[in-house]
């Protein structure tokens, strides 16, 4: 799904899938108000959703090595029905490990929404750092995901709202918990200390699971986790506040230009010769039966461009130039006056979307073949994010978060009900700093603030030991990903932060071990 | 099922369905050895049952005064397939509640396995401690208990291990969570502290909800919580070497007398006219069909006596008089010499079972007639206690814990098979105090020392906020109990220290809030 170069088609359907952005009815931008929709709501949502649907042909960097290997677990942990149980896959390397006598750390990737050989390989800071901390590496996938399907294949898996049940976050904490429990003992390694990483929802995985399993992990680098983006913890609005402000910073002028541009995207939608036109100007392949498929499409690469924000270029989600918001706002603030807002903003996405500059007849706005993907569930149960567009300070159109449409959406579509406060209920939320300075240790939210999910992320520290690293010119979770010669210095130093939080968690465990043992 | 005096049958089916010992083949005391039986390695985690099936028309305490009310919860809160809700029962007294505005506490009860009505009449210590702390009082039921029945009915909800299927620890714990986080907000009272409590199965839940839910609950006092008594944590022989301790520290002989009853009676019951015999000496309605039958009895008096063996006459599980196994004690060796061994034991017994002297024909030991308890379904799935007696230091037959056979007891009359490492991947309990060192606070783990299931308890403090209160002269969470004007000077300092630890606590958590909300 992901782009393919050189062919006359740059498939973009990934994209749409995850963002199909339309407006709440009340949105005063709106000159013809659309019955409130799914899609708006559920929008932001699932841009966490991103990595569901890559396309496992995309090819995997090769320069991390590791057994492949399959875990037997219950479908439901926390109740005894006679449900199948299910294969889970995981990754794991121990050419580094000190061993169980010399307590070697094992170093646990939390496995988020989508195939764990991607995020292993998306993941090189854990890879790069192992060797020197003696650590086995451990990559257990996400149920429901990749290939750890239960009910033995993706189809069945994902048949309907029954055999989809169990796709849930506590579910998933509990797989990791009987995984690790069970690999421990088998290897006589019950004392050797276990760190969890994760970024993004696998972030929000790593800090819940220090918090649930303590006596499973002894800390946890929880990289750009939106886990306050729930309930009224925080304003509904950071998110686009935050993608907006990118733009903003690189220039006002491309800022403008883009919030100028859906009321001329609408205005020139509004006539058959109007779709044609805007058909035609952004290659669209087919032709556009609305000019809010084309808004969604954009919306998508903005908000991508803002996660992805990253000081060299880098092919996380596409292929980009380092800063690719600098370049996209170049490019649309580089034509001469008199130009249209909507040259402008094609040339501008064409950074996201077509930046190797192939060869390309159209983009294929065409919807993800495989229909609902995991993460629609999961922000149709308990993953319930709030967002809404303000008129004020977003580049992009007015809208409220609007639950009743959201919730008939999730019935329409899985035969669902969501329950939006059961992740605070189960994980906590509100309140953040109260609960946990007086309880929980070992935590580090990473976070870089020009990622739109730092909204929703720990951005101060909470005690001695659950602290925040904000990076000014961070995107997501970048400090996860493989050191480059490119790094700059404060990338540098934030790794290195990390690298001797986690190293003084296994100091301290040890001491511990050591001193209760001599007792 | 609980005593009734007066009449001519004194129904002892309660403590039957309880506790039916037998011995595992390899006991070299046993002359025939019996198959593996399920009762035998069951037998201990049903003490932590005993609440189940008390008969609610034993007479309660009228002195707490409380509303009753009733919560629709999900039967699977981490899952979201289309299964029936439940009510779930809960009691409730807002007297002297300071309100949301003056941040009045909220004391909540973990109900554990029964009637909660039965434990409010049992936990004189909330309900005496609440008022100076302005605090509201909530009691809500464990499902599957009293009369929080899911499927409507007890029938149902117990008709199979489909049905059961939800009774778990962790499901009831995320009962508490979303009815406390329900009730808060329908108050206003989210910013409230929540201090949990409980006693036995109810101070484990307890305990685990102050780690899983430490945004929901500030701190936990978990009375006589064997949260230990997992796996291999502590040896499987503790229960039983403390009830034998406990003869043992009134008199030798004692002990030594009903160590050797065993023998006596299971030479005696070989034969028919033996057993007729034993029948006539211990009063049993009905013909003894087997030896064993009276053991069980015997060893479920013993060990009961010492959970409850209390300074004062109560009457928790029978009325008693205090230090009953000092009185036991006294009966056993009060005879002249020559008396037999099994004539002593009936009168020492009989202290226990029929205390009040009412006029009776016989005891009866037929089986409950209401089948499997939900403990039983507890034990068969999560609460997999093992339990052995030791050969040198138990005054009862010697036994091991077998597994195999307690799995085939499960399958055989649940077609459940257990999960014995599940609650200590859940809830923790291997190598506690490194754990819980580095993390987590305000916990108060309370014991008495002649408590059989202190053994597999936290005895010592872990940090300066989770700490042990051990009493040597304590039974079975007495500290819980009403305070009596015959209270030892140890039960008043160690309420005083409760109360202390609990308002430090709050005070705390107070002060944080208000220096935040000063930010």
């Amino acid at each position: 799904m992901a782009t393919t170069t050189g062919t006359a088609t740059v498939t973009v359907s990934l994209f749409l899938s995850i963002l199909i952005l339309s407006f709440s009815p009340s949105s005063p931008l709106l000159i013809e108000p659309k019955a409130p929709e799914l899609r708006s709501s559920r929008a932001t949502s699932r841009f966490l959703g991103k990595f569901a649907e890559l396309n496992k042909s995309k090819a995997l960097p090769k320069s991390y090595q590791y057994e492949t290997r399959y875990f037997t677990q219950r479908l439901d942990h926390f109740g005894f029905s006679n449900l199948p149980t299910f294969q889970q896959r995981y990754l794991i390397n121990t050419d580094h490990w000190l061993g169980a006598e010399r307590m070697g750390p094992i170093f646990l990737y939390c496995g988020n929404e989508g195939d764990i050989e991607w995020f292993a390989a998306n993941t090189g800071f854990v890879w790069e750092i192992a060797p020197s901390f003696g650590a086995m590496v451990i990559f257990p996938e996400h149920r429901y995901y990749g290939e750890s399907m239960p009910y033995g294949s993706r189809d069945l898996a994902y048949k309907n709202a029954d055999s989809l049940a169990h796709l849930t976050a506590g579910q998933a904490l509990a797989d990791f918990a009987v995984l690790i429990t069970d690999l421990k003992r088998n290897l006589s390694a019950e004392a050797c200390p276990v760190v969890l990483f994760g970024g993004s929802y696998g972030g929000m995985l790593a800090a819940w699971m220090r918090l649930k399993y303590p006596h499973i992990a002894i800390g946890a680098l929880s990289a750009s986790a939106p886990i306050l983006q729930f309930e009224d913890i925080v304003p509904p609005e950071t998110f686009y506040d935050i993608v907006s402000n990118d733009f903003k910073r690189e220039s006002m002028s491309c800022f403008n230009t883009i919030k100028e541009s859906w009321d001329a995207i609408e205005a020139t939608g509004k006539t058959a010769e109007g779709l044609l036109q805007l058909t035609h100007t952004f290659r669209i392949c087919g032709n556009l039966s609305s000019s809010q498929d084309l808004s969604d499409w954009l919306d998508s690469a903005y908000s991508y461009l803002a996660m992805v924000d990253y000081p060299y270029p880098s092919d996380f989600l596409m292929p980009l130039p380092g800063n690719p918001i600098k370049e996209v706002c170049r490019k649309i603030d580089s034509f001469p006056d008199g130009t249209s807002v909507l040259e402008r903003i094609f040339a501008g996405v064409s950074i996201y979307y077509n930046y190797t500059g192939a060869a390309v007849d159209c983009f294929d706005l065409t919807d993800d073949p495989h229909g609902m993907s995991g993460w629609d569930w999961q922000a149709c149960t308990e993953m319930v994010m709030p967002t809404s567009s303000s008129k004020s300070k977003s580049m992009f159109p007015a809208s409220d978060f609007d639950y009743s449409s959201y919730q008939e959406g999730c019935s329409k579509d899985f035969g669902v009900n969501p329950r939006p406060r059961w992740i605070t209920t189960e994980f906590g939320g509100h309140d953040l700093r109260t609960v946990l300075k007086a309880f929980g240790s070992n935590i580090i939210f990473s976070n870089g603030l020009l990622d739109p999910w730092s909204g929703g992320g720990v951005l101060q520290n909470v005690s001695e030991s659950i602290v925040a690293l904000v990076t000014n010119e961070g995107g997501h979770h970048l400090d996860l990903r493989s050191s480059t010669t490119e790094d700059p210095d404060w990338l540098v130093e934030q790794r290195e932060s990390e690298i001797q939080l986690i190293a003084g968690w296994i100091k301290s465990y040890n001491e511990e071990k050591m001193r209760l043992s001599s007792m």
